[in-house]
């Protein structure tokens, strides 16, 4: 049963260096790094699944997935990677349905995965102070398509909070201290705070505050990932790796 | 705007010690380790996110998650932990919707995450060759009330796959090798194929297998985890610190 | 080429669940938890490497090394374990002839690892504020019969160091950044500073001291380690793992 | 009480990226990468731990300790870095007096951490299957003044070792598992035995081996080091870090 590219199609094309591109049909002839000039539509009609020649570098053409769509993003900011949003969805245990704030929206990795796991029936409500940073962010968001799930708003979250009774309020901002109060007001009984911080500093000033209020379930996880290599003369953990990217704080609302 | 404890909630009692406990109010009477006896009938009435007094402990009682759920879940076989199905569903990109596969069931822990993250329109289907551990995991994930989301098969998945263009094939056994072809039959272009496994040589035997079929985008991750400890002295890494549970195989099926 | 146990040897005794006890021939009967009661002297004559009965449990007899002596000591307080000491002797460049300050004397474990380093014509100075202290760690070391090697000073070196053109000076005290100053000014061109602290505010505060004296090289490094557990079923990383044991500040004096 | 460069000294140039270089005064005019033609007798006179200029560039003028002589060595091959050699020396108990065997040389980095810490009465003999590496390993440890404590051999360990009662065996070869019987047999008792291995087949069959001598006080130990960067903006650890190296067997010798 085989599947081809059709006008309306998002996909990826992968090259022999595992790099990827997300592509949009309906996108003009452009020059994309890595590809060079090329024009989606002729892509129309091709076979999911096999690879094909552009240039004169062969390409794997597969349907995008959401996890394609994260690791294509285009970055304007530092952006929290997959597997520590992973870490966020699961620890903010975020579920279909759920309306979860998120602030700053960034280049739009967050809310993107964040928009995934509440989709159908929930939301994401998604606060910057920079209207550029909410363009590009949904400009992101909308090519994937999940610009349903997600509201945008002009706002300091350190400011204040509009929505109440949430299930999550998830901060990637410099100072979320400032905005740990907000958030307790902000949530429901049971909700998850969750804030993102490199720094060691962020994360003390962040968990003093939150054990100024009703907050329970106070953790802090960091997380590394090493890749595994299997080759043919045996094999060993890689001898790259990355090393630290940020802290995770969760905490839980009661009375 | 409080919330009180209904007739038919689940929710959790946290203690102090961090310790947390799923409660069905329609559960009878019945003794808890770690609680004493008590009616579970008694807490109907009582404010979510107030420490309530069980025998001479405190409790906080929250409305359970899903985590929470994971985090309670009656073990009979190792479990795959949180952090660990965190990344199977970024790395698999699983999305509401998805028809996903996994083997064996094991204790239904990751089955719940996964019904979790494909609900409200997805499936998971979950094979086991045991039926006393489908009965036991299906036991689980109902008291989740993810029943919905889930349908169980009493069979030995290297022996075959019945249902196909499946966007996630899941192996949790000891020999996931056997599974491959299987699962490359099983799944869509671009669809996931995902092994947990403790052992190197399980990895380099599935790793192998993967490479002898079209499958691209392979990688073999370890999940590491630490805690900061904030305290009033200072900050530092938690002094204990949980080694190895498994590698995380992924691929993804071309023609 | 057969060795036999004599009446001054210094031995350790190893059990079948890698429990190690090191035992001083000369030692009057004594009962040794582990072990039970038992005459050291009946020892004499026993062949090392082979394996022997004591009460009902079978230990195997080895002369005893440094690292056994390091493995062995009685702790008073929380010690510098071998895998962070290794570092500090690498980092410092311990040589032998070496003059080196050590504060404080702890229970003699690092002291001990220097006194080796150093040995046969350079010294240990090790400080401590606490003549108890010290009169606990010089019997380990007088039992490890590093004595020689090793002066001690009943003083506190925030108050001052009196000795000067010293090779390294290594601080496992509470607050290291407050003997940066007599440090450097004991130091040889060249010079290495080290400190060992548990905690992240005691690292800052130390590094932000040594940045204000002329002192290069400045470097912060924590040590993890994990086992590799090679079984007939399969090899892994040990699924225990020592968390966090603490910070080594390493920085070399300039003009 | 200043000390200044005279003709037979070594010593380190440090500039202000962290780079160091190893410099002979007695060595002739030469262009030396990252620093560019300069005559090192020009030097001479100069005061150690003053900030010089040459070409354009600043240097720190630092006395060479064995750590620069380490961190500068030229390599030939991958060498076993100062991490895992300060883990060697402490985990094999190495002393001074120890006589000790290493195989192969490889650019002499681990004879000349082995041979500073055996000296003055010890001795490293080093075997190696190629006169070559012999030769420019053998530069390095001369221009280090450790050649008094090294013996070499052109010899293949695997084919046999000629020495017998050694207080450690050292292997760094791709085939550890066929030299672990000399190695047993050249061993006193107690002595150590330890080999480095990236690939965990390598770890396997040496473990295995070794378990069918009489060796006890098996491990094999990966050390992964993390750095700590103190900013004024804050603390973290750093973004960048190593990955693998190798993993160290350990054991011991009993009869």
């Amino acid at each position: 049963m085989t599947k081809k590219v059709e006008k309306q199609d998002i996909l990826v094309l992968i090259d022999e260096n595992k790099q990827k591109y997300l592509i949009y049909i309906e996108d003009l002839t452009q020059k994309k790094k890595g590809i060079g000039v090329f024009n989606p539509i002729d892509l129309i009609g091709q076979e999911y699944g096999k690879q094909i020649e552009i240039g004169s570098k062969q390409f794997w053409i597969i349907p995008a997935s959401i996890l394609d769509k994260l690791q294509t993003i285009k970055r304007r900011a530092q952006i929290i990677l997959p597997r520590d949003a992973a870490q966020i969805l699961m620890f903010c245990s975020i579920e279909p349905g759920h309306q979860v704030l998120e602030a700053g929206i960034g280049s739009g990795s967050l809310t993107l995965a964040l928009a995934n796991a509440v989709a159908p029936n929930g939301q994401v409500i998604s606060y910057d102070a920079r209207q550029d940073f909410i363009d590009h962010a949904m400009k992101n968001i909308t090519q994937a398509q999940l610009q349903h799930y997600v509201k945008t708003k002009l706002k300091d979250v350190t400011k204040g909070i509009d929505e109440s009774n949430l299930h999550a309020v998830i901060l990637d901002i410099p100072n979320p201290w400032e905005a740990v109060e907000h958030a307790w007001n902000a949530l429901k009984i049971g909700g998850y705070f969750s804030s993102y911080s490199p720094l060691i500093s962020q994360v003390e000033h962040t968990v003093k505050k939150i054990r100024s209020y009703p907050f329970i379930e106070i953790q802090i996880k960091e997380t590394i990932q090493r890749d595994l290599v299997v080759q043919e003369q045996g094999t060993r953990p890689s001898f790259n790796m990355l090393g630290h990217t940020g802290y995770l704080v969760f905490a839980r609302k009661v009375l």
